[in-house]
């Protein structure tokens, strides 16, 4: 696994494509991220990011004999992530090849957009959509604060990931707007609940994984299943009004309080690109069952930044999560439960042991006790309206290169 | 609203049919409940059942110009669902006059199918899949056996309809056996979890709400809202692995030990034929905020059984049920979440005051305390392998007539 975190140490790869690649990009050739766009009055269709152009693949592969090119002209990645990991090597192998030999540059000329030429869509068709807490930082401060005379980790952490199932139909894109939500709310020091806009509007820092192939009811897939099943991943904003979810989510879990809007960034980055990402879990104690055993390293390596109105107010690190996402799919589907294609299974907020590495405003202001300061010197508890969100990673890849996962955006519109 | 309940008052619209119904036939023209079916050896497609016979929809329409006919030659409801009430209430009337008037006889024979010569399927593509618990009695138990030192009800459950997204994805049709769940169980007394099948495998008698018309996200719905968005009704068995939920279920809520499988009945039974079952919720207090109000009456007056291998062993009544479904349907939204077609909302358990009206082994056996003695002499405190369960209800139809929900059934299979 390589760990040449930071600069890239050789950017020869990079500057093979005939795609002029801006300096410093991590969209070059190793990353090759899918996702669905529009070229202007057109419908949407998969493409390929390199650099700052999309690549449409029905119209590139259209004379392509040895690949499905009818997978592409879709409005979602499903069809094509259902084709399985063979398929996606091949595809991933051509796409290169056309990018690298100027050959192809005239023919393909037409079938290249300039990024903002075209509008990105929702990438995938969203199935079934889990949210973890896998974080031990997170599930440590949430403890904390909320309850502050306990032991900060529930008895079932350590055993298992904990998770829950979210609201598929809420799943958007980057850049869509969100409502603040309305709900009731109560106080601890309020005798009844009222009722009106979230006043503990949050983000939370995340990273998803989007199911390719299906799995049978009945049959749990394993750890060793994990590269086999999911297609890639991409970065998530699990919004969430702490003050609707704190008087809601008891017994059955959070619900109102989150399905108003989870946002995911619009590229796709295949776990072909994530290679040299690859990290073991940390020391796990006690020991996992046999079920959740990590025979390959799938932690990954990633530097998160989380924005406010242009602000970095946090750098939270993926390669400290406790649970690995094959895992967290072994455990989904140990009670036999299957996964479709299209599935997203989300992280859990990202946080680590320092301050600056937390990933919600809970955290960071401590349930509101203190308050971050803006560079516009206003300060924040939790999210004001018209506030703009904004999510960002970067993980080492092949040949010394950086692999950019773009980036997940949001603004907040009053109620 | 009908409250002539139980026997039929006049037979004379039951018998205008040419189709032979069977005596005591809950599936009159008054009825009509939507599924998908399959004949021998073709595809599925969209049919009404009628007596034992399943009318096939695309076929049965293929000249009627003034009826979109391509909508049910579709392996699910849910494009006929998206057509909204005015086409909703075309199609009832037309298949009414088609299956009054004799002269269609002949025609509509090749669409006309013996129940037994087809194979039925999940009748809905589900989108997201919400899970309430809406029943006091139930609500109540739950509280009494897992915290018998403490109120009986958390403090939101009388101010909201508590609720919980489930799994879409393994939602299956009546019939389809279910695999005894295995994951991590840990009692009170023990140190640490183990890992094995589940055993406390268990059943929840439920009703559910299948959504034909979307709403915008942003945009709450309201109760009134309910009748132009919900399609109709089916029954659920939630099945409930208590022992896996019970170590895992804190902080967000249960998610292996239902994931594994919902069950749901073949037959959608469309609210237009449940408008003499419907009566208003029982008095709540305190009084439910605004966006709460019930307008018009739609808690329903169902009369729900639960047999275990042929022994009927608790019978529900869903007219207790504290929260209703259009309040329910408004409680889900009212974060401006929105709702899709397909979309499947549950009950959660129904159970009334008495012991008999239950409708789960958890609350029939005290958790196992006691035990159930089956006509074969077994007792059970939990399901075993091979049990068979089925889930019926029956409600008051329009003209003195019954309205039958068919069934949803389902046995346990060995892990």
């Amino acid at each position: 696994m390589g760990k040449e975190r930071g600069g890239r140490k050789d950017d020869r790869r990079v500057n093979e494509t005939w795609v002029p690649i801006p300096e410093g990009s991590g969209f070059g050739l190793q990353n090759l991220p899918y996702g669905v766009f529009a070229p202007a009055g057109a419908e949407p269709r998969v493409g390929v990011r390199i650099g700052d152009h999309v690549l449409d693949l029905a119209a590139a592969f259209a004379d392509q004999p040895e690949i499905d090119n009818d997978v592409f002209a879709r409005p979602s990645l499903n069809a094509f992530m259902a084709t399985g990991p063979a398929a996606w090597t091949s595809v991933r192998t051509r796409i290169v090849e056309l990018l690298t030999d100027s050959a192809h540059r005239d023919a393909l000329g037409s079938a290249l957009h300039p990024l903002d030429e075209v509008t990105l869509h929702l990438p995938i068709e969203v199935a079934d959509y889990v949210d973890f807490y896998a974080s031990e930082h997170h599930a440590t401060n949430v403890g904390r604060i909320f309850r502050p005379d306990a032991t900060p980790l529930l008895p079932n952490w350590k055993h298992l990931p904990v998770g829950y199932h979210g609201r598929s139909g809420t799943v958007v894109v980057s850049d869509t707007p969100v409502v603040r939500p309305s709900g009731q709310r109560k106080a601890p020091s309020d005798d009844t609940p009222s009722f009106g806009p979230s006043a503990k509007l949050d983000v939370e820092v995340e990273v998803g994984f989007v199911v390719g192939v299906p799995s049978t009811l009945g049959t749990p897939l394993t750890t060793a299943d994990f590269a086999g099943h999911v297609f890639g991943a991409c970065l998530v904003n699990d919004w969430s009004a702490r003050d609707i979810q704190a008087w809601e989510y008891v017994p059955l879990g959070p619900f109102l309080g989150k399905s108003f809007a989870t946002s995911i960034s619009p590229w796709i980055v295949p776990l072909q690109a994530l290679q040299d990402a690859r990290t073991p879990v940390p020391p796990q104690d006690p020991e996992p069952m046999g079920y959740l055993t990590e025979h390959e390293a799938w932690n990954l390596d990633l530097d998160l930044a989380l924005e406010l109105n242009g602000d970095v107010v946090a750098r939270p690190q993926y390669r400290e999560m406790y649970w690995s996402p094959a895992q967290m799919l072994a455990h989904m589907t140990v009670n036999g439960a299957s996964v479709r294609t299209g599935d997203l299974y989300a992280s859990g907020t990202v946080s680590g042991p320092e301050k600056q590495q937390r990933g919600s405003l809970l955290e960071l202001t401590w349930n509101g006790a203190e308050h971050l300061t803006l560079a516009d010197g206003s300060t924040r508890a939790f999210l004001q309206d018209g506030d703009q969100v904004r999510i960002t990673a970067t993980a080492p890849g092949a040949d010394g290169s950086r692999i950019d996962f773009g980036d997940v955006t949001g603004r907040v519109v009053r109620a």
